[in-house]
């Protein structure tokens, strides 16, 4: 009993613990809390792992039930407790850091004791008595945090695909596109190793971004595919020890019923819970998001540059002033915050697929801190994205009197004039003009390699785009 | 003319340029030699880049001949020279290293020069005459370095997967998998957070990797996919200039032919060209199967340690004298030597997707690296994995005497009783049974919580494992 | 004029901005927070970063006054509000994300804002009305963005480094540091490979981490003294333009009387701008203190392995219930929070090296993300130190009758008999006990190799440690 | 006894082993040969660790032999046998490759057998009967795989180091900075976020790339310290078992004066053989100069960029036609191989820092992979750097006309004006020059901030850039 009204006595198998009386914790999440004071300000398990451990926990208990493991009024109360922290009701009720048991444990007992709490309190018992929810032998019911917690990191890093980063990504791929096709008919020098090279419109130079986007979103979608597979129904190491036969096929069907995704019990729980495979594929996949966006934002920044001594081509908003000492000057920023956003992706991939190859016999004690990244990465880009696109890439407009100027001093037309003459003298032509500063009609015809009207003729900067 | 019989004189659009009399290649392979001296004796463009190389010139010159853009004579001797460089006759006359221009352009006009030059050669011309088969106007005829070579890395890639690692991986696999089915019955001590947990079977234990590896490699499988796009048919910059409009999808098709695979030409050309994201998830897909090879060959060490003072489940052959002043000591080199090779395959990954991010415009200029060090990794993986595979792998045995007596002493057979007298009773059990150093039977019976009748129906290894 | 009295007009270059009436900052503070919705959450520049920028301003403001180009008074008003910035009171006002402009100018700005505001309200003016402290043209005086941000950049990780990192891990070394000393007679079996290796001490053991903790930390020393040079002085391209010549020199005298640090402003700015080497330096120090760190974990929790059925030879202290499924299970969970901060560390130091690369002429704006990892890496490093050795560490005992057994039972004291019969006969003795289970003695006199008393003289574990 | 003529019997612990006549390694070798078929194409060991093996085991003898540990005459064999590994004469005999045993035990046993059997040839003895002089008898006397190896990683690094990359790097710089000096009085357009800045001299941006360097290369330098610290001495396990107590120390005076380094015996032998810290820091300080290198070889790329559309400030020297399509375009070709060579480094190094961290216990068994991926750095850096040195750097000119007729337009001049007329009206000028495209003195002008004397008087580039 404790003698201090504002905390509460909870027990684990180690002993008692003083709890906050307000908070719905118990013993061991108490205990972590003082065991891992690790990066307290900003890696506490945030909104889409609580959310996705009460989806776990509500579906298990509805399996259960269906069972027979649970008694079904046991059951009621898990799920209504369960609801409030799908709902974010009880968030602050789950203080635990990323840095805790590499199992995820802690963070699994922080669900099981906050909802047995709470549900005690919806049944009018005393919160602490275990009675009538006990937070292992009730809301834990035939799992271990071995398989909740990777089934909790997969339904969360699916949901958050799902609900942020394929809207956010689609909405500045979607606004590329249009700009794309809008500046479908502007023809510009095109460039590869920074150097002058053969023309092509401008739709066609952000339309490789589009496609570029387009397979990366496509490469995150499949990857996304191989987290349906969850590890719930192994329990402690994968054999489902304590959990009924069909508990993990069950269980999976109820996270797919709340969800909307495919769900369902992974073939290999033995795999499920000592590798996290599909999770490094998934950050993977996002890395070469990043990459892809990366490659978007450079091009933006330099096609953008000047205003008078760079390339000049595209104008970008001005959002804000850009220097505090250059008067009136206006920087890319937003690529500057896209591209730093993709260098902490390439990093948070880089320990992902680290921490995924540590595992050891049945269990990959490096759960948290995999999950953790993952979800980071998805949130930075789905925001950067959107930060993109909103004050950056739909304010994207040609400068067109740069670009026909840029075009008209171009050398490397006569590439176009190859079939006709042949690479050597098409070269010649080429050194000829740009030692002598001259255009390449004039070289052209002073070597005497073509007549005006073959010029004319072979040498259209639109057709050389194909478009 | 020159005066040196030794050597002949080759020419670009730069000059003149002495060559090895008896090398086929031209002017600017020679150039590109004095240029690049870097990593000269392990960095040369090996096999795989060779002949894809040669049949890509090969299917371009059937392209080509098809759409009546090359005569049909000269397609032939472009056709029967560059079978030559298919077959690897010619690996000497591609002298040249990775670290060269970034578009690869020297690497493509190397196998322009040596097939042109070996085409007059079997047709009775003077070598460095270009006549009657012109290394630009003719091998490389529709094309430029910036689609030819991402398109050779494709088919090179492509290759090298299915002729070697999905061979090599797989015959490891299927050892591991037949071992898995072995040894279903050998029901041993599970272990998390390195610490004794309940039962497993050594079958299940090593099916955990087979899944892993299966996992790995379909995933691998489904990035090849990607590299079937090829960027033929967008010459310098994408748009396809100087190509026949039907050029790129014939090409692609007499590669298919050729090979085997399902190549065609990419939709998007721009894309193609400016950024390699297909091979960037190509090596990511690679790092995870090496990360889950990483996992088995520490799990196999580990299982193996000893021979007296380690875990010791595992017996593996003794391959070679372990140390040098130690006698009679026997490592785990294979899972050395397996593991070190998955360290440099995290690394090679980490540079291709750092020189995947790089494109600027409408090429990315470190197409050499990327393919480099994605075939290296490919390499190093299948030749470790067949080494590991026949010298460790296949030769893993069970060691039953120290299976099963740690079988017997273990604690955690204590979580079955889990669901007849609860999680907490069931934890003072094996706290007492630790703490005493007693058998959890003993510990059971003292408690009082179990008759022993119950003890022996409730805690069944084998049942445990549900095998 | 605004009409809401909740908020107030700033303005800037760009025009006017409502800001709310109860902060300090101003019309581009205002903006960034609009442009920059990116990782809200958990991105905001923190309490280094803050402090650092007061420190810098508060110094600029002196070395200004100093050298005539400031009023004392206006000089005065901004050390009274910068005192405030450093000490934390004000950290409410700075409200911005890592993600914004790479040359960190919206933070550089946010502290001219606040400090300006704060002032003009100390001086009893109107807020906004940049009288009589003007936020670019006073608290920014003789300075730009883009060196006074890596200037903070630098004081912030230098105050983080000994502050916190040096203090927590240096801890974690005394404590180690005094378990090498405590247990230097206690002699156990070493393992190489894995595999069952000649006799060591504990202390010996334990003794090697501690000289990998040294080696590290004064590596991390080492490059932090590259830290020491500051771009202040540098204005926006390096040259000093707008900056008193004497400027930059008494700037950073005053950061280093104000910190007691030996600031002093670099030989070459235009690097300071453009590269942040001396950062990447630090990181990759912090690494090899990371990787250093993880390897003692990981020998930790394999010397702790069991209870039964792993290694055993140290017992850690049971901080909190080890599993949520199997009862009396205690596992290493500070090893594993530490190892999975490790890989955190690798992660945030692959960014900051990427970033690093990646600047272009003058500057590198990839700046927030930088310096943000760097300190994140310091934070998490320093707090999972000290809960490691508050919760671990302090509490390793050895469990010495395991110890004893285990080197009683070891083959490979063999070791000790090459000097008088060779290496192939000690190998002899070594198979043959290994095969027949035997003892090593047994096997050895057994053979004829060496009489009882011999081997008693020659085979003594103590000695063998050389300790 | 062989019947084969063209084979010899060499036998280790496990028994015999036909090796060819012809080469002078053992049984040992041989098997590694055979069960390490893992890159044999460019992973055998090279040049620098041969060398440095020959090196160690010349010492060894000597120091055995000073201690009256080895008889005098078998010290002479031995060294007249390493004598010739040293120089190269029997590279051909080192066949083995960098993934073999972790510990690198099979290239010490390599370096053992060959010169135990030179030894004996020179000796007039049979080859295979180790007589008179013994693999590990005498050649390994005193020393284990555990000592020698990371020792020989040590010497090859830092011979490698001094011998190749500092020179290389070194000339880059050079010639960086002579043209720094040279190009002292050219004022350009300053570049930051890619916008036009405030002007600089050529020399000054030039001069930024050499403080870089200047710096990298004193971190390498600092890192190389840690080299010096070998492992020798401490045996199998560090303890130096076997070894006589002033073996490591006499044996490291000994490499001191064959290399002229100063080597020493490691304080903490336990940590020399279970960690290479020393050597992660050398890689990272390697990525850093890598780092430093692509900035560079960036900026210079884009500086060269047009020839048209381009910045076009510097010309770069054509030593190569640039594309196989497009007739007459120059590439940036150094550029690329350098920085592609600096993404290699990157990944290289990330191999080197998880290896680095996989230590157990006594050993860390990834000790090949890290020494070769280290040196391959140092190799690809140094070749890289020449290369760019002699084709690019040595050829870098000013575009004087470009750049003046960048500098007349560029607005940000305008910042001169802060100190005389405030941030504000600063930036109304160049807001509105850059609306209107007039100049920049029109603008302030035509504002009447300024008059015509006064802007001539407060805004002069060459000023500005306080060269």
């Amino acid at each position: 009993m404790t003698s201090n009204p504002k905390t509460r006595t909870e027990s684990d198998t180690m002993g008692t613990q003083e709890v906050q009386a307000d908070r719905y914790w118990g013993a061991q999440t108490e205990r972590s809390i003082h065991n891992f004071p690790i990066g307290r300000d900003t890696f506490v398990m945030g909104r889409p792992i609580v959310r996705a451990l009460g989806i776990l926990k509500k579906g298990a208990a509805q399996a259960n039930a269906d069972l027979g493991e649970l008694p079904q009024d046991v059951a009621d109360l898990i799920v209504r407790a369960a609801d409030e922290v799908i709902s974010g009701q009880l968030d602050s009720h789950f203080p635990l850091v990323v840095f805790q048991t590499g199992s995820g444990t802690q963070s699994n007992m922080n669900a099981n004791e906050v909802i047995s709490n709470r549900a005690i309190e919806l049944a009018g018992g005393e919160m602490g008595s275990k009675k009538p929810v006990h937070p292992n032998d009730h809301v834990n019911r035939g799992q271990s945090s071995n398989d909740t917690f990777p089934t909790a990191m997969h339904i969360a890093v699916v949901l958050e695909l799902n609900e942020r980063l394929y809207g956010s990504v689609g909405k500045l791929r979607d606004t590329l596109h249009a700009k794309s096709e809008e500046f479908a008919g502007i023809v510009k020098v095109g460039r590869t190793h920074l150097q002058d090279a053969t023309p092509i419109t401008l739709g066609q130079e952000i339309g490789g971004w589009v496609a570029q986007l387009d397979y990366a979103l496509g490469e995150v979608k499949h990857a996304e595919t191989g987290l349906y597979d969850l590890a719930i129904g192994g329990t402690a190491v994968g054999t489902g020890l304590n959990a009924h036969p069909k508990f993990g096929d069950l269980a999976a069907q109820k996270y797919a019923e709340e969800t909307g995704f495919p769900f369902k019990s992974a073939e290999n729980k033995f795999a499920a819970l000592s590798a996290h495979d599909a999770l490094v594929q998934v950050s993977a996949a996002i890395r070469t998001l990043s990459g892809a966006l990366m490659k978007m934002a450079n091009d933006v920044r330099w096609l953008a540059s000047g205003p008078r001594n760079g390339i000049g081509e595209i104008t970008i908003p001005e959002n804000e002033p850009g220097s505090s000492i250059m008067p009136g000057k206006v920087n890319p920023t937003q690529s500057e915050a896209l591209t730093m956003v993709a260098t902490r992706v390439f990093g948070n991939d880089a320990t992902v697929a680290f921490a995924g190859s540590q595992g050891n016999f049945q269990l990959n004690v490096f759960k948290p801190v995999m999950v953790h990244a993952v979800l980071e990465s998805i949130r930075l880009i789905s925001d950067a994205s959107l930060a993109f696109n909103d004050n950056c890439a739909a304010g994207i407009e040609p400068n067109r009197e740069k670009i026909q100027h840029n075009l008209d001093i171009n050398l490397m037309q006569v590439t176009a004039l190859n079939k006709h003459i042949g690479y050597d003298k098409a070269a010649a032509i080429a050194k000829k003009a740009h030692k002598e500063g001259s255009s390449l009609k004039d070289a052209a015809l002073s070597l005497g390699y073509v007549t005006e009207e073959e010029f004319g003729k072979w040498v259209v900067p639109l057709e050389m785009t194909r478009s």
